[in-house]
């Protein structure tokens, strides 16, 4: 496994029960760059019958996690903002891509999307992270 | 029950598995302003111990619609930011209390504060709906 | 002067052009809340003849500058989020009115709102700011 | 002229007083895609020498404004999330560069990146708005 590998997937991931709750698997761990994916299920769904907007912000929310923490610096989200596109439903498979819009110093910022499984955009949240200085993984880890 | 009540209990908070999940229940529930408790438990916590992003951002979300909904008419959530001031653990009581900001024309905006028990803000959520104009209840209902 | 209207008046306003070119006032300077007025001119409107956007947000990234700095530590501001609620015309007298909804550790929380001379809300504002550690006045001032 | 120039040049800009004064000009005229640039003078710093946050915004929000807008329906803005990341100075030459994330119904979504001459990112810009359904021209314009 690559060092970004170890901290998504052990470090975090693993130890991440409402993530796993979510059934969240990875699809893609690069340094700054996760994509994540899960299926909508029926106890994840409003009085609308479309997902909660928590499970939408939930599937980013950790997406932006497992991207900025990917570079072996603890970081922690400080501010997100989501809109609401399109519904989701249960059955639906969401598909959460993260991209890095900034990295330097104390702050970095990220863009994760979120398609169902047609490829349409459901929501659209951005994420700001500090970034503590503290290290994941010791020396020759 | 008020018009408000069984808007926010019977037709949104009755058919919400999510909020049900989580364990959320209304503690007030006034035109354009709901206050709602739940428990953090073990299942909501991630890989640093402490409750998902989602947890308090669901908690806000289920405020901002059963408050901006308590007016009658069918809103939708557009667009939110979250802030994270200080982590919530597994035991802890969460109190999340909406304050209508502004309600007029086809936009209403809400700010919702999530306490622990002890009183501590724990997160800030500030959010925008969108008014259909389609109304929950028949006339005489 | 009180410390807050040192830093607020003298070190900050008085060196702060813009805010000057816009004609911001203070009416309120207190510790974590300052209000501040402008009158909207022709030369800050747009193409619908409206006052431009970054005029009500100036306002209020002023009110955000002077409220979190009047602690007297340097804050900077990192994230806002500006709702419009109804426009701003050339003649109309703004108020900015700032209020503290988190101040500990390394960040600060605001909201601003920018009201008309009616007392209509015309703009709602929420930002948040990184407290460097570094003073504004020395011991004794 | 192609018709986003006619409504992006002629009729917004053109008219648009604020953002003459910013010295705003366009550099790229695209439908959904707009790229503006303009130069920091001293009226526009603040207190701490840089240039005030409402310059950044201002910039940010007018390419909002022409992208959204160059589809040829009237579209106004209703949120906006701003993230300062590096400083701007007096004789700094700003470049803005929308993209749009999102495009349907009654709402779209757009970011806009603030660049400095030597291409590095200052600021990071995240709008909504509403299409209001009223077109720019009259039909055979």
């Amino acid at each position: 496994m690559t060092p970004e590998e170890i901290i998504v997937r052990e470090k975090m991931l693993g130890n991440d029960a409402f993530s796993q709750w979510l059934g969240i698997e990875p699809i893609l761990i690069e340094r700054g760059a996760v994509q994540l994916k899960m299926m909508v299920r029926e106890e994840m769904t409003n009085g609308f019958k479309i997902a909660h907007g928590g499970i939408a912000f939930s599937i980013a929310d950790s997406a932006l996690a497992f991207a900025s923490n990917s570079h072996g610096i603890q970081s922690v989200t400080i501010e997100t903002t989501t809109s609401f596109v399109k519904p989701l439903y249960a059955g639906d498979v969401i598909i959460a891509k993260s991209r890095e819009i900034q990295l330097s110093g104390k702050f970095a910022r990220y863009i994760v999307e979120i398609f169902n499984q047609s490829g349409e955009l459901s929501a659209v949240f951005y994420g700001t992270v500090f970034r503590t200085g503290k290290p994941w993984l010791k020396e020759g880890q």
